[in-house]
């Protein structure tokens, strides 16, 4: 199966497709600075909840790699380590206290989505070890971000094969914002329900959400689906019960952004919209996302923090103006869905029900 | 209380408000042909329903102006007609045949629209009789425009008034798609609800759906409510859940384009999703519109014909491209909400409850 190029670690940067400039352009940024991975992340050049988890993990050692570079050397690649050129000087101490300052830095830059936090936290549970020589402790924290992004991958294959089996040929799949490749380290979450199906030769009719302000539905999934020949159409967000009431639609598939205990799930706005219109015309609504974005410590989604936005998100698009100055803006990044109108939880570990933990 | 120019007879040509323009450019057209007028129908330069009826009986006036047109002179004007000017080798047939050529294009331009072909069976009604002088006839079809432009703003301000006593000092609204000055001959019909009650002295915040693809929403209701001082804030479409589970909304109220006998009401797509939504949060959804909005002689909202627009629509924005070219979309212009989700109908009579002939 194809795998996206999202995110990946080259010779000592993190390079990463510009998911703004889809589908017009597309465009493999090389970013060499934390700062600008924290600016690439809030500016969504890079987004969806799988694939934060791996910036973050990629963003620690980016840290390491600015902190002390050398010319014409690097530390951490995709292929491997070259952990030989790190300088002799620098103490384990210095190293992990600079790892923890970047580490809180990188968690600030979206509040929703947990497997950034969770990513990072791995991270930490390796560096805040006791550690006697600081190529070692790197070298356990490349391992660890490696294992981040192989994790995601499979779990992104095991989502899709457990998801596409409530699939048949010739379903019609509603979904919310964007859930491929795009948004994990490069296959995806609920959209990866499809490309599953497809790839056991089913046939799937993909309607895809343009989903406002960013309209990652009407400008990824449809890239990633014109790309994969899966025959797909975007709709209006206000369009999905004049399409369920004129076609069959076999389900509704959404990513998350964070679950609660209870099965409370945020995810972009409009998803909830989404789940009472297919609550209404009895179409079961799924959610697919790793368990890493199952937050136990969290008991129902109104303990879920919601990112706010800017309102120019809404009143321009890309320059354009589309409500005068004076007019107020309600943009919440996400919204959160009650467990009790989500049919099941598609995770790698199969299609689960709350509590979660048993 | 403030009327717009939103279309108006001005010497031998209708002029009207470019709202594709608003809220970055206000600029009258000035329209001499029936060709032009059609064009900005279907362009949506003038767009809602009670606007539309007054549009269509304006077009019959202005196809008379344009066929017999005389140099330095005109025949009908907002302030009176000038038929003395008239040429007298014109006869009644030859009149009659040419507005009736003239009803058949513009009925065409929007055929979910009810009230652009009740105001055309008006005229009819009018020019389809037995006259003797083609001058006497049209000086009566003018009559009959000018009625159907004064009851529209009579039918605003009663439906103001009906709908105004159901709202309380500091209530929030929300409503989808422009329903005030700009879709009627100027003043409104479900935002002139809210109009109503601040004139009335009461404090209203109106929320109001962006209302994708075209954004009559964020452009439309923004201005008009800035335009008169009253809070109003956009929201994305599908961001109405979220809001509704943050903060009380009192009622949504909407426009229609075409009322069955049972109450089912088309209006703008996204109007559907809405008003589930809003049932699920207890918020009671009203349609205002003026009676003659309501089509008995269709019996469900089955039966009514929707309108589908360019995929382009939803695929671009003023040029912006936000699809790949090899995406499909769904774009029909209305949806069809069934009666069981709305509370009441607001018209220019009170608020009724169908079957609206009892």
């Amino acid at each position: 199966m194809k795998i996206l190029p999202t995110i990946a670690l080259k010779k000592g940067a993190v390079e990463l497709i510009d998911q703004t400039l889809l589908p017009v352009e597309y465009k493999i940024l090389r970013l060499n600075r934390v700062e600008d991975l924290c600016e690439a992340i809030k500016a969504l050049r890079i987004r969806g909840a799988p694939a934060l988890g791996v910036a973050g993990a990629y963003g620690l050692l980016l840290a390491v790699e600015e902190k002390w570079r050398q010319h014409d050397t690097w530390y951490f690649d995709a292929d491997g380590t070259n952990l030989d050129a790190f300088p002799a000087i620098a103490t384990v101490e210095a190293v992990q206290q600079y790892i923890d300052i970047n580490a809180k830095i990188l968690r600030d830059t979206r509040p929703t989505a947990v497997n950034l936090g969770w990513a990072i936290d791995r991270m930490r549970k390796i560096y805040a070890r006791v550690w006697d020589d600081p190529k070692a402790m790197l070298q356990a924290l490349y391992n660890e971000a490696q294992a981040i992004y192989n994790e995601d991958i499979e779990m992104s294959l095991a989502m899709g094969r457990h998801g596409a089996a409530l699939l048949n040929d010739g379903d019609n799949v509603i979904t919310h914002c964007n859930t491929g490749g795009l948004a994990t380290s490069g296959y995806g979450t609920a959209v990866a329900v499809v490309f599953s199906a497809v790839e056991t030769g089913k046939r799937v009719h993909l309607y895809a959400d343009e989903t406002r302000p960013l309209l990652q539905g009407a400008r990824l999934n449809t890239w990633e689906c014109v790309d994969r020949g899966i025959p797909v159409t975007v709709l209006c967000d206000g369009a999905s019960a004049s399409l369920m009431s004129e076609k069959k639609i076999a389900c509704a598939i959404v990513g998350a952004d964070r679950i609660a205990a209870n099965g409370d799930t945020a995810n972009k706005i409009g998803t909830y919209n989404l789940a009472i219109v297919a609550k209404r015309f009895g179409v079961p609504f799924y959610v697919a996302a790793p368990s890493s974005t199952i937050d136990t410590a969290i008991a129902t989604g109104s303990d879920i923090p919601i990112e706010q936005r800017s309102p120019d998100e809404v009143k321009q698009y890309r320059g354009v103006i589309v409500a005068p100055e004076e007019a107020e803006a309600y943009n919440p990044a996400f919204d959160v869905t009650p467990h009790e109108l989500i049919a099941g939880w598609i995770t790698e570990k199969g299609v689960l029900q709350p509590p979660f933990d048993r």
